[in-house]
């Protein structure tokens, strides 16, 4: 196979054989779960991800495609076969005021093209936390992130994307129009795929004109409860908040420790952390809106953080948390999602939880539309422990989540690390008709099967 | 059929035997094709639906799905088998404050919605020209509408769909959730998919607060080229408007002949004509960034409609446009969709189009997203004269799109009538991965298959 496959890249030290490929690429950024892959391909153009995949095709070779490798769910762990890695795929082919659109390659990391970007005066809204990820990635997965509230997922910002399908047929779905009622989407299809039907090779993406201006604000409550159901009140209020965080003051504690930085108010037991943008006189109309709103539904303050400096610090803060809980314990990291109303009854459910099973879940996540995340914290449990327990409560928690009307995911994808739970909570007619569709681009099952539900 | 057909419905007097449908059933609202059926069958739950298209697939027999049948395109055009019509499916089964949804059968009225939601002090924004559409029909086609600008198409206020399959299996795709990483999404899938994958059974359905106000404006040029390349200028200058819509001079004579309305400024030889809608203060600063941008990039004026009545006069005439055509002849309706920096380069090439066929094409729409409205207008002509010439023009324009990089429909979606253009005008690739996700999920090809690019 490595013989063919530097036949078909032409540059030999682009294809790198099982006995030197890092243990890194045969992972996602969390580093548990390892596979093995024949082989790992950096590929450089549509042309070569076209051979690659055709050969495999013809060959019946499994393909883990994999981006900047940083996902959470084990959606980039290699099950045989060959990992086409897109990393160097990583221009910008294009930044086209005139459609408000960029056209890039998949590899491109987000916090560089958000950057590129926005010293043109334009703005990429999707937000993810790892700011690493690639574009394709974020892609793959369907990237939410904090500015969801306001500006919509990465969904909302694909207007295009040229893959190559698993028999190395190579197509675009959309284009620069911003309407489209002409058949099927695929372009919708693929977005949020896995690498499970195609491996995205140009991604035209939208953009919105760069906010004149921003500001946060950090309301403390009581409880948390009054706090996430003070959230409605806010999104009803027609405020238009960019992002709306919820973080409990136990949390807060962690990420204290763990950056030297002193929150405000520290006598709260949450608080809800607000962005706006846009234009100055849009952002204050909004931010007073909400002081409105929120000294009305029991909040003991509104603190507008004008300071640029104290305001980098909540944020420094809010953006650790996860880094804080790894550097006390090793933690199992859940995206679920809830409707937005169910939030603060999922978190009740989460302290109770966390006292039933004697094990420490960090909360915190995207008040503004349900997606909670969760850290569940290993503490001192051996292997076997960590992996029996933490099992029961996964299945406790994500049971309920489905309970309220939730879902496994709302922004890191279903991978390995989830796939069970999304099993057992999804409609067998969703799965089979999932799976239909699988077989019907990929007959042969080769992208990414044994990581996904479609097998 | 018809007893097997009224057996599956318990109440003979819902199921239409041939001889007795009405020739409305077998048409679109143009009611120029037209088809046949062997059954018309008005269904009232979900089960029927199930129960009928079981039926119908065990037996191999054509379905033709229908809402309120005012689809453009030949949608709603029977070739033999049975019409499964929704329209009785008209109740909305709730109204959510709490996540800002609402869930509804996909017979209800776009306008009767609309103005259920805005009396609770929610907002639904897909606004398509057509007000007595349903909302099934709106989603099988992902309608647009003049507010896109600002609020996007139907598809991005579809939570979830409670859909038919062509097998009888009914599946939720969707869900009150805002963010979903979970699985491949159907529910992306089947928006826009022209009732060639599912019949629609629920709709759940984002709202949004209902604007405190809104303003129109106007705004003459002397010239459509320098308004239509302004409308850039307004989306970079991050104005927010609602909706930016172009009216070339010769058209409004024909909405003033109609209407007897006097549009102002009649020297200016194009309009372009906005809306704001929000807070008072984010109204007004929205429509004073207008002011002064188009004020800098050649507009004649800017005519901010503060008398209500004034304003309603003016999007009479806007509203008047296929009618005020149709008043004078029949007409061919094209929606299609260009880059939103290719529009003045379109309606330039039109012109030069009309010129050079002899052939009078109105031409309107929405130029905030490129989506052009043509009434191609028949006059005089024979019907055979008419079928020739009218194919002709319509290959040449649909060409000149896609060499813009535009597409076919904009929201109205394929049918019939659009098919060969589009066909004509697709890669072969994308109509081959459509068609194996077609045969995958209707493996007999009964839903609609014969109005459609999938066959």
């Amino acid at each position: 196979m490595l013989e063919a496959l530097q036949g078909l890249i032409g540059e030999r030290e682009r294809v790198i054989p099982a006995s030197r490929i890092e243990p890194n690429y045969l992972s996602d950024t969390l580093g548990r779960l390892k596979g093995e892959a024949e082989a790992l391909v950096f590929v450089k153009s549509t042309e070569e991800v076209s051979r690659v995949l055709r050969y495999a095709y013809e060959h019946q070779i499994p393909v883990t495609p994999r981006g900047a490798g940083t996902n959470l769910v084990g959606s980039t762990v290699p099950h045989g076969g060959i990992i086409i890695d897109v990393s160097q795929m990583n221009r910008v082919l294009e930044i086209d005021p005139d459609t408000m659109t960029a056209t890039v390659e998949p590899g491109v990391i987000l916090q560089d093209f958000q950057a590129l970007v926005e010293s043109q005066g334009l703005f990429y809204p999707p937000d993810p936390g790892e700011k690493t990820a690639s574009i394709g990635g974020n892609i793959a997965t369907n990237a939410g992130g904090m500015r969801a509230v306001k500006y919509g997922v990465t969904r909302d910002y694909v207007r295009g994307l040229e893959v190559v399908l698993a028999d190395g047929t190579v197509l675009t779905a959309g284009s620069k129009n911003v309407k489209d009622a002409s058949g099927l989407s695929l372009r919708h299809l693929f977005i949020g795929s896995e690498g499970t039907l195609c491996i995205f090779t140009k991604c035209i993406l939208r953009l919105v004109p760069k906010p004149e201006t921003s500001l946060s604000v950090l309301v403390p409550y009581a409880d948390l409860k009054t706090g996430v159901r003070s959230v409605l009140k806010i999104i009803q209020a027609n405020a238009n908040p960019t992002a709306i965080e919820f973080i409990e003051r136990s949390v807060v504690d962690l990420g204290e420790r763990f950056t030297g930085i002193t929150f405000p108010f520290p006598e709260a037991k949450a608080y809800i952390l607000l962005t706006f943008d846009g234009k100055d006189e849009v952002v204050r109309l909004g931010a007073e809106t909400v002081k409105e709103t929120v000294l009305k539904n029991g909040a003991l303050d509104f603190l507008a953080l004008t300071d640029p400096g104290v305001a980098a610090d909540i944020w420094k803060v809010r953006g650790c948390l996860v880094k804080a809980v790894e550097a006390t314990s090793e933690q199992e990291p859940v995206d679920l999602v809830v409707p937005i109303d169910k939030t603060a009854d999922f978190i009740e459910y989460v302290h109770e939880a966390e006292a039933h099973h004697g094990m420490q879940m960090v909360s915190f996540g995207h008040a503004g539309d349900g997606n909670v995340h969760l850290c569940i914290v290993r503490g001192d449990r051996s292997d076997e422990a960590w992996e029996k327990e933490l099992r029961t409560v996964m299945t406790d928690v994500y049971g309920k989540a489905y309970d309220l009307g939730g879902l496994t995911s709302g922004e890191h994808g279903i991978g390995i690390a989830k796939r069970p739970f999304f099993l057992s909570n999804t409609a067998p007619e969703n799965l089979t008709a999932m799976r239909a569709i699988k077989s019907s681009l990929d007959p042969k099952h080769i992208l990414n099967d044994h990581i996904s539900y479609l097998e």
